[in-house]
């Protein structure tokens, strides 16, 4: 069988070149005779895989310098629990902005550490947009925001602006190397890498070089953002093909002309498909549209039996992950940076010849 | 270039058929027309590869059903936080035996969440040999110990024998699957899999069920046992692609005739070493006899500057993965159940060889 259109919303399809690379690596990684998941991570080889794909992250958000660089495990999850038992000193309120499903549960875990402050929400609509307005705490320890909301297909077209000197920390996993950002404007981002940027099984954390003076010695060893930095991620075996996989698909990204590229091809993407919404009374979005993501798209069918039947005929045209997420119903799109635009093509083609159809 | 002999400690070589698998499945996995990195956690194949692959280890290691089996990330360094985190109750000690330097690690991390007991040690004889007298302390929540030790080279021939009813802990990330073992001896196990069981980036753990009762509700929601078994390793998006890999080093071991052929080829493969070792005078073996390791051979060079070259001549020959741990020096040859009898053949012949070019 030949590769199907491939939508999921993560783990999510990867390029074509990192899959071709990976198949000859897993065999003979650069020709040195053992094949890439068989090194050893403390190889001459290996760290210059790790170095690499850290270099790549640095020229491609262009990181400043007094930013360090982590690979680290455990998801996005493991994120929402390390964030605030890294960052939180005594004291201090670690301030939350409510747009999702994963930015409350970031919230809910922190409750586990410290005291926790929601800045802003946008709960009561739903979700529909991405809140605009925000009260801090007294003492906020950071700003925590979720760029991209995968569930109900909403992005912030920048970040929170606060005039406070606070930490904004992100929750980027969604849309990572999709657009150009400002590093220097966060204390921290962090990205589970299998949307945008490889596969499951590591998580890229960037933080700013001072914000690490936080972590407490008393810290679970493997949750110590010190720790993973003293060491540059390589404190214990690290996930090392996954890291691999991160190198290649970073590796792609700049080939392709970086994340500028990304953007331009992000927005086509995401636009062909939500003027295809915005044209067939059959199909209604579910963001606001100055909310809309450009990564995970998000729509109801008028007739909500024909939903079915929809990703069924998807389905036997070869266009697979077109469900909704459980809680939500309908469609969620996901569009991340290996979409070819031709995908979109044909899914906004399979689109408009569904609603003739079924009119 | 074709593959060269590699006795990596870790991340270490895998069975050509798992390479193979893994060679078509990255691109089409099981003709679904998705490459099994890009495949949902919550997708029908991957929830077949989850299931599978602990179905394959209960399998081998016949578990009985009281036990869970989880898939965790972060290494056993993480297992070092969560197992005191996890299953120590107010008023018990975590009691350890000291039989290297892993097992120290695992002590010392336990220190900042519980009392911890030191059991056993073989400290003062420099971990040449594993202990067997324990004294336990008062309110022993478990005994933790370290089957093999792959840098001193040593292992322990079984369980601690103790009276008292206490939950036995084993960190066996560098010898589970590589012999067969009785798991109802035992409260808990762990794994990382990139020894014997698969690649970096998965650790495995199996648990007796009524020890899940212990894990706290304010834990860090990913070093939760409980957690991660209530949602079946689930929770969230698991290192899918290390999870394949370890189901495909399943496969292969039941292939092969399970542990029990593991076993056998185990004990081929030391023996060949160990045999070399003791009939030439060059080579000094560094455990004590009835605590050798089957997994990793570790010797010293009477000549000691002749290490460099042996390592650089053998290296000449595609045999690599021979130094000795940092701390150690001398040379460290890891035979995990992937590493072929051939390849120890090729490498016992190289060191007779080099004894007498060395006389």
């Amino acid at each position: 069988m030949s590769r199907v259109i491939n939508f999921s919303p993560g783990p999510a399809t990867l390029p074509s070149y990192v899959l071709e690379r990976a198949k000859e690596d897993i065999w003979d990684y650069n020709g040195c005779g053992i094949g890439v998941m068989e090194l050893s991570h403390r190889s001459a080889q290996f760290i210059e895989i790790i170095e690499k794909t850290e270099a790549l992250a640095r020229r491609l958000l262009k990181i400043p310098s007094n930013y360090k660089v982590l690979f680290t495990t455990g998801g996005g999850s493991n994120q929402f629990s390390m964030i605030p038992m890294n960052l939180v000193e005594d004291g201090q309120e670690a301030n939350f902005i409510l747009s999702g499903f994963w930015a409350e549960r970031a919230a809910t875990e922190a409750e586990k550490f410290c005291p926790v402050h929601i800045a802003g929400s946008t709960k009561d609509v739903g979700y529909r947009s991405v809140p605009t307005d925000f009260t801090l705490s007294k003492n906020p320890a950071y700003l925590h925001f979720t760029s991209n909301n995968t569930i109900y297909g909403t992005q912030c077209p920048s970040e929170p602006k606060i005039e406070a000197n606070v930490p904004l920390v992100c929750d980027a996993s969604s849309d990572i190397f999709s657009r150009e950002i400002d590093v220097a404007k966060y204390g921290a981002i962090y990205a589970a890498n299998q949307k945008n940027a490889g596969t499951a099984g590591v998580t890229t954390v960037i933080i700013r070089e001072e914000l690490l003076a936080r972590s407490k010695e008393r810290l679970p060893v493997m949750m110590n953002y010190k720790t993973c930095a003293d060491n540059n991620s390589l404190y214990n075996t690290p996930p090392t093909f996954s890291i691999y996989i991160a190198m290649r698909t970073l590796e792609w990204i700049e080939q392709e002309g970086g994340v500028a590229q990304m953007s331009i091809r992000a927005n086509q993407r995401a636009k062909l498909l939500y003027d295809c919404i915005d044209r067939n009374e059959l199909y209604v979005g579910y963001a606001e549209e100055n909310s809309r993501s450009s990564m995970n798209v998000t729509l109801h069918l008028k007739k909500d039996s024909l939903t079915a039947k929809l990703i069924q005929e998807a389905s036997n045209r070869g266009i697979s992950g077109l469900s909704g997420y459980r809680t939500m119903g309908g469609l969620r799109i996901s569009l991340y940076n290996a979409a070819p635009v031709a995908w979109v093509e044909a899914l906004v083609e399979f689109l408009e010849q569904f609603a003739i159809n079924n009119k």
